[in-house]
C-alpha cells in the first residue's frame, strides 16, 4: 500500500480555507487535488488548481483520500460529509455547530466505514485541545471542563471594561474592526460557545451531549455597571463555558456570564484570546490558551488534523481507537436549575429604607445566604442600585427570591453567576 | 496480530512509578507484568505482582512489550532502555536528563529496532507539551519555546516574594516541606530546566542540541531585594528555560532567571505549576500551563503515553512518523555572549556625586542605552544600591561595562536578563 502522498479536497476557500492552503505549502506528503467554492470568480490570495463550484464534486471524487471541510453551518455541510464518509474519505473539520448538532451520527458512520473524523479546529481555533483530551490525557477521569471559547465576546467584554461603554457601542467598535459579524447573534448569544463546550464535553466524559439541553446565555445584557462593580469586587465578567461531573454522576453543562475571581487566570485571557480549563485525576488541573479564531491559527489546527492523517496514511489500514468516537451513552443532563453557584445579582430598588431589610428578607426566604451586600448610590429617579454577591445556592431558589422581589417592586437588572 | 493486552514492565517504583501503577487500574487493556526496584523489601502503598531488584530482568522479559522507565539518572538507565530497543520493546520514559544527554543515540536505536520512544512526562509534569508540538501543532514553523520548567525552583521564587524572605531561608522551608531535596542543586542551578529545555528545543526546532552548549544559571544568587526591586518596576522574577531561533536560523537555548513584565501571563505562574509558551506560524502564540511535578499530574503523562502505544498496538506493524525523531542535523547553538536582551542590573557603588555619572558613562562606552536608573537610598556601609534597566543590548558589551564598572570599584550585586 505505497501510497506515499495523502491528496485533499478542500470545501470552502474562506479565510480558515486560505490559511490551510498557505499553510500546506511547506508539506511535501500533502497534495491539495481540489477545492470547491462558492463563487468561482471570486478574486482570492490562493491558487488552487481544480476550483469547483460543486462540492459534491469533492466528496465523490475516488482519488481524494481526506475532505477538509471549513465551510461551515449544517446544509449542505451534514449531506456532504455523511457522502463522503461513505465514499471512505477521512474527515478533517472545523465545523462545530455540525459536530454539536450531528456528532454522533457522523461518529456512528465513520466507525462503520473506517474513516477518520478530525475537528481539533473546531473548538478553541489554534488552541491544541481535542488532540491532548483524546491522547496525552487519555489516562484521566474528568471532573470539569471550562472556558473562553469565544472570541468575539472576549473581545468585547475586555474593550467594555477598558474603555467603560455600554455593550451596543462596543459591538459597534468591534463590528468595524471585524471582531464581531454584521449578525452577531451566533457569538453574542452564546451558540458558538454552546456548540463548542458540546463537542468538549462529548470527549471529556464520554458521553453523547444533547446539545439543546445546554443552558444558554449570552453577553447583551451586561451593562457597563456591571463590569465595573465585578471590578470593585475583584472579579472579570467572561463568558464561560462550562461542563461538569455532579455528585450523582450527572453532566451540568452551560453557557453564560460569569464573574470570574481575579486570583483565577482565566480572569486574565482578554481581548479575542481564549482559554480552556481541565480538572480531572490525576492530572489536576491544566490550562491552555491562545488564539481562538483567525486565519492562521484555525490553519494550525486544521492543518495538523490532516498532518496525523498523513503519518498514519500508509502505515495501518484501520483508524486508530484514538480517533474514534465510540461512546454512544447519552449523557444525563441536568437542567440549569438544578444547579448551585454563587450569584452576582445587581438590583434597582426604590430609595427608601425597608429595601436592605426586603432583599435580606427575600434571601433568607430561600436559604440564600449573602456573601456581601453593596449600595452604589442613589440615582435620578430616586432608585438605588444595590449588588448582592451571594454564598452558593440553588438556581431554584435564587428565581424564586428574584420572584419574591420582583413582586414588591424591585426590579432585577442582571443576575450573573459567579466562578 | 491479536494481542489484546499490552504488557508493561515499570523500571522504578518511587513517587511517579506509585502513580503510574494507580492509574493504570482504570484501563484494561494495560497489564503490569512486572516492576524493578531498588529495595525489595521497602514497604510500597502499591502492589505489583513480579518483584524484581534486577531491572535487566524487566528490558529482557520476552513477554513485555512496553519498558516504562521511571527511575532516572543516566545510570543504568542508558543500558537498560538502549537493551530494551534492542529487544523490540517500546520505551515510556520521564527521564529528561538521559533524553538532553543521549536522546540522538536513543531514538536513531528506536528508529532502527522500529519501536516507539515517548516522553510527555519528562518535560513540564502533567501538562501536554511533547504531544502536541508533534500532532496538533505539527503544522507550524517555531520561533520560540519558553518557559518555567521547573517546580522547585518556582516554588522558591513565590515564596521569597510572598514572605519578602531570602534564598538560604526560603530554601530551607522548601525543603521541610518536601518542595526542594535533600540537595537542591539539580533543581535550583537550574540543570533539571536545561535538560528539559534542550529536550523542547530538539522537537520544536527539530535539531538535535548540544545540551552542553547550554547557557545555565540557577536561582541562587537571587536576592530578597532583586525581587522587591523587580516587583517595584513592574516584573515578577522567574527561572526561565528559552530556545529560539536566530535571525540567521542558529538556536539561542538557555536557562537563567529573568524579569517578566507582569503583563506577561508567565508572570502570573506561581508555586510548583509550569508553563511553556510556544510561538509559529500559522498558530501565533499557545501557552499550557499546569502542575510540573508531582506523583498524580507525572502519572498522567507517563499513562497517556502508554495509553497511546496501547492504541496503536493492535492496529499497525510499524512506529508511526509522529512518534518518530528522526531528524539528524546538529542545531547550530549560539553562545550566551551573541545574544541581545535588555538587563536588569543592581549595583552597589560608593556613596558619591559621580556614581551615577560613571554607571552612565561605562553604558554610554560600551553601546548599551538606558531605559531606568533608581537609586535606592544609602546602606549603612555608606554605599548605595542603584538599580538599572537597559534597553535591548548585546551580553558582550553589557559583559565589558560590567568589567569597566568593577575597574572602578563599583561592584554588581546581580544582573539579571529581562524577558
Amino acid at each position: 500500500m505505497e501510497k506515499n502522498i495523502l491528496k485533499i479536497g478542500i470545501i470552502g476557500l474562506g479565510t480558515v480555507g486560505s490559511g490551510v492552503v498557505k499553510t500546506l505549502k511547506n508539506f511535501e506528503n500533502v497534495e491539495i487535488k481540489a477545492a470547491a467554492v462558492r463563487n468561482l470568480n471570486k478574486k482570492r490570495d490562493v491558487e488552487v488548481q481544480n476550483l469547483t463550484d460543486d462540492p459534491f464534486k469533492i466528496v465523490n471524487d475516488p482519488e481524494i483520500d481526506v475532505v477538509v471541510e471549513v465551510a461551515g453551518g449544517c446544509n449542505p455541510a451534514l449531506e456532504l460529509i455523511t457522502t463522503a464518509i461513505k465514499n471512505k474519505k477521512h474527515i478533517v473539520t472545523a465545523n462545530k455547530e455540525l459536530l454539536a448538532k450531528f456528532g454522533a451520527q457522523i461518529f456512528d458512520l465513520a466507525n462503520e466505514n473506517n474513516v477518520s473524523v478530525l475537528y481539533e479546529a473546531a473548538v478553541a481555533g489554534g488552541i491544541p485541545i481535542i488532540g491532548p483530551i483524546k491522547t496525552t490525557l487519555r489516562g484521566n477521569i474528568f471532573s470539569k471542563v471550562a472556558g473562553i471559547l469565544n472570541g468575539t465576546t472576549n473581545y468585547i467584554l475586555t474593550k467594555m471594561e477598558e474603555k467603560n461603554i455600554s455593550y451596543t457601542e462596543c459591538l459597534k467598535d468591534a463590528q468595524a474592526l471585524g471582531y464581531a459579524e454584521a449578525d452577531p447573534t451566533g457569538d453574542v448569544e452564546g451558540y458558538d460557545a454552546m456548540y463548542k463546550i458540546a463537542t468538549l464535553a462529548n470527549i471529556t466524559f464520554h458521553k453523547r451531549i444533547d446539545v439543546n439541553q445546554i443552558y444558554r446565555e449570552g453577553i447583551t445584557k451586561i451593562s457597563a455597571d456591571d463590569i465595573k462593580f465585578a471590578n470593585e469586587l475583584g472579579y472579570k465578567i467572561k463568558l464561560i463555558g462550562l461542563a461538569q461531573k455532579t455528585e450523582n454522576d450527572e453532566l451540568d453543562i452551560r453557557v453564560h456570564p460569569m464573574l470570574v475571581p481575579v486570583s483565577n487566570m482565566i480572569s486574565g485571557i482578554n481581548n479575542a484570546m481564549n482559554a480552556v480549563l481541565l480538572e480531572g485525576f490525576p492530572v489536576d488541573k491544566v490550562m491552555f490558551t491562545g488564539p481562538g479564531a483567525g486565519e492562521f491559527p484555525t490553519a494550525s489546527s486544521v492543518v495538523g488534523d490532516i498532518l496525523q492523517i498523513a503519518g498514519e496514511f500508509n502505515h495501518t489500514d484501520t483508524v486508530l481507537p484514538l480517533h474514534r468516537c465510540p461512546h454512544k451513552e447519552k449523557a444525563k443532563q441536568i437542567d440549569i436549575k438544578h444547579t448551585k453557584n454563587k450569584y452576582y445579582i445587581s438590583i434597582k430598588a426604590p430609595n427608601s429604607k425597608g429595601t436592605i431589610g426586603i432583599i435580606g428578607t427575600a434571601c433568607g426566604n430561600n436559604n440564600i445566604n449573602l456573601s456581601s451586600i453593596l449600595q452604589k448610590g442613589i440615582k435620578e429617579d430616586n432608585t438605588a442600585q444595590v449588588i448582592v454577591i451571594t454564598e452558593v445556592a440553588n438556581e431554584f431558589d435564587i428565581q424564586n427570591a428574584i420572584k419574591e422581589l420582583n413582586a414588591q417592586n424591585i426590579e432585577i437588572n442582571n443576575l450573573i453567576r459567579v466562578m
